[in-house]
């Protein structure tokens, strides 16, 4: 069969398409499932069960003391939830809310039905082709948050690599400076404690001029609550589900549920902990303030049977899913999901591992899909080259969000008419009209010919991946505000920095 | 957070578990849709307009005279087909037939709902890390044809490196002879002339021991049938739909429809042309045999508007796909669809391009995914390294079809019970019960921790490729019955060699 590689010199002088909007997205297909109904209520009343019965170990006393005012039995660091308070948290949680960030055309309603993507979160390490692998530092943090604004398809900010050369008590202040001087997409903070968390907040209202009501009654941060499975909830994130809650700011719960490791074998016994630990976690968000926004969520795979090495994108994180996502939709909540790679470097290891976590959460309903690009190692490290091979991944993915009209001009009978058979498309009218707007324009693929591309040097997406995310971080220009919105909070950081800043709780 | 990476080794002594048994599968979600009901209508009808108004060039006079006789008008090479030689077609055409091998668990029902799986298609030129880009030959055909018997999630043979270094007259002779020296799975036989056609016919029945009677009423092998879109069918293409379905041999209808080229540029356009061009090959197939088994099918991606090269594995592939499913259930055929990738080599852009095809093929409930694994450069190279890349992503999509239960014995309370909070699953009961058949065990993917991984040579994906595929091959053993298979064809081979052996048609 003939192909035609490399020609049509002509219209590349007219300069690739422009780059598309992917700021809204909602979920174009149907969600699927793996389970039948009666399964799904089977494994709610299985959550339930281990919540009455097993219960949770709370390892933060004022935690245990809002549950037992509630109505739970607390027995030393254990609570007992009872199927009422678990019931009545989910009448009070919220099924929508506003997801707010200082340029309101990146606040979004975070809903069933809605499709946000997040870059990787709570990497310890980073690695580019030029600075090699090392301890995440400021300057990572900082240049993973310009592609995280860079890219419209991305909704949200994440922690991608932690700027471990700033000392503990003082690294949130830097963290959200970072964030306020970069972009203008909503935030995330880390619970670790309540000093951190009560800089956070002021930090945020600040940064943002908002008065304590405005701030109070929307969400303008969030924040990952990883419960330790099984059935733990240790003390900085209980205490941060309290004071999240408390200030109305957004939790993201998340059991982290390795199925043959901290989680059963099965899929449907890893999910019956993670709906467990979820629950109880929710619960106990709303006994703190009905109504704070929470969002359901869970991260599951498996472990590797062979080295016990946690696996990601595999069929078993698939099938965790898409079974999340018939519990979310069971209790009614949205909820996030994750993509993500073991993978030690970006190859097609880690876009296969990414790509199905990514169909994944799409297949499932995610409202949220975490870690959808830069994450290797299993989280350990956030890759520079893998964030854009990923997001390559990720546009395409949301592009399949945009309606496909099937309406007479479409379909083009004139242009049919137009072509003799054997003759081709390029200079009809209906293709004139179109080729502007027309199809997906690659990120980092290389569609040129193998002997134009062995000429080039031959380099694989990785290699071309360096060029890309070092000629957005040349060109990053912050949007407007951000210089204001750090002077708003330079004071607070020197007063607080000066006082020592604020350790994270043990 | 804390995770575990490369532990319990005791576990590792106990060797992986088996491998998984692909061969069966059905699609376990429900197809989706890009467009309504109506626009399926809309499009369907434009096609039937296409077939009517504007016609098809069919360049065999032998085809003209069989849909002349059928009622068609025919003007010089135009062959204009009513709506109810359509309507008639689509009415005798099976929706349901058996694809037969020689080893009968890899006879397959073709069948809406039935999911296969081929690997790379009409391959020129082959490459590996050893021997480098080549052109192909009849060592790399024969390497493929290894690697598709080898995986069970191959279920039927492709031709995946044209066997240049044959001379064309007798090419078709080492092809078949290929197959059935190396394995048992469904047979391909390119359409080339009736010449060459027959002669494969006669290898078939001669190697399978097959009477007249048991070749003619079964499929035993089938062929692929590209259109020269838009609106044209060449001869050699025309005379294997004829010599096919006169057959009763299974025929794979495939415009090749990249929009903005040969198709419109829009969705809608290039699938009213794919799905005109198919009616037509279908009603062809039917007026020369009624009841041939001919599978819808279309392979529609986009070129990129910078260099006018094909571009596979995009958001309008996927789109087309999905179009593809709603028409092929409009008119209740099974179909094919098709996986693969523009990329020059098995890197992070060949993955997520072939990923997106497979997940596209997948969610548009696609009967037969083509060039599932190893399709480099847009179809110009079949890689040996990418054919194990891809297929680890065609192994871990198949596994969702595999049931997942949530029976009580899955949801494992007394396992939940068994663990106290922190603690792990690895010595539970259930877990051990479950051990050596949970997960899907990885085929290349390498889930050593960064600092093993560095240890042993910091390899990617591609270069742990070479060791999977040379494994294979070198402990690669015919399956029972190949030595007797080609016995019975030598003779036929040898006859027809001496006598200058069977040209192709122009």
């Amino acid at each position: 069969m003939a192909r035609r590689h490399g020609g049509r010199q002509g219209r590349a002088e007219a300069g690739p398409p422009p780059a598309k909007d992917y700021s809204r997205l909602r979920h174009p297909f149907a969600p699927q499932r793996i389970f039948s109904d009666d399964e799904v209520t089977a494994i709610h009343q299985a959550a339930l069960e281990v919540l009455q019965e097993l219960g949770l170990k709370v390892l933060l006393p004022e935690a245990r003391q809002i549950l037992a005012d509630a109505g739970a039995r607390v027995s030393d660091e254990m609570v007992y939830f009872g199927r009422d308070m678990v019931e009545e948290a989910l009448r009070t949680a919220p099924r929508s809310w506003r997801v707010n960030a200082r340029n309101p055309d990146h606040s979004h309603v975070y809903e069933p039905g809605a499709l946000f993507f997040s870059g990787s979160g709570g990497c310890p390490n980073a690695s580019d082709a030029v600075r090699g692998r090392r301890p995440g530092d400021l300057e990572s943090y900082t240049d993973a948050l310009k592609l995280q604004q860079h890219f419209s398809v991305i909704h949200k900010f994440s922690p991608s690599a932690e700027p471990q050369d700033v000392p503990v008590p003082l690294r949130h202040y830097a963290m959200i400076r970072a964030q306020m001087a970069t972009g203008d997409k909503a935030l995330f903070g880390y619970a670790r404690g309540r000093a951190q968390i009560e800089d956070t907040f002021e930090m945020v209202r600040l940064g943002m001029g908002l008065s304590d009501e405005e701030f109070l009654n929307n969400s303008w941060c969030s924040t990952v609550i990883n419960t330790n499975s099984p059935r733990m909830i240790d003390a900085p994130m209980a205490q941060g589900i309290v004071d999240f809650a408390r200030a109305g700011q957004m939790l993201i719960i998340t059991p982290f549920c390795l199925a043959g490791a901290m989680a059963p074998i099965t899929v449907a016994g890893a999910l019956t902990l993670q709906h467990a630990e979820s629950l109880g976690a929710i619960t106990l968000a709303q006994m703190a303030r009905p109504g704070a926004p929470v969002s359901y969520g869970g991260f599951g795979s498996n472990v590797d049977m062979k080295s016990g090495s946690p696996a990601f994108g595999t069929p078993e994180h698939v099938k965790m899913q898409l079974g999340s996502g018939q519990l979310a939709r069971h209790i009614g909540l949205p909820w996030r999901s994750a993509a993500g790679s073991a993978s030690n470097v970006a190859d097609a290891q880690g876009a296969t591992e990414n790509m199905m976590g990514l169909w994944g959460g799409m297949m499932s309903g995610a409202t949220l899909i975490v870690h959808s690009g830069g994450w290797l190692e299993g989280g350990l490290t956030f890759g520079y080259e893998k964030m854009i091979t990923d997001l390559e991944g990720v546009q395409m993915i949301a592009d399949l969000c945009a309606p496909t009209s099937g309406a007479e001009a479409e379909i083009g009978m004139d242009a049919l008419r137009d072509v003799e058979p054997g003759g081709h498309f390029f200079a009809t009218q209906h293709t004139m009209e179109r080729y502007d707007q027309a199809f997906y324009s690659p990120l980092v693929a290389d569609l040129s010919n193998f002997g134009s591309w062995e000429e080039a040097g031959a380099e694989d997406a990785a290699t071309r991946a360096t060029r890309v995310w070092q000629g957005i971080l040349a060109e990053y220009t912050p949007p407007p505000g951000c210089d204001e919105a750090v002077a708003r909070i330079e004071q607070f950081i020197a007063d607080r920095s000066a006082a020592g800043g604020a350790p994270p709780m043990e």
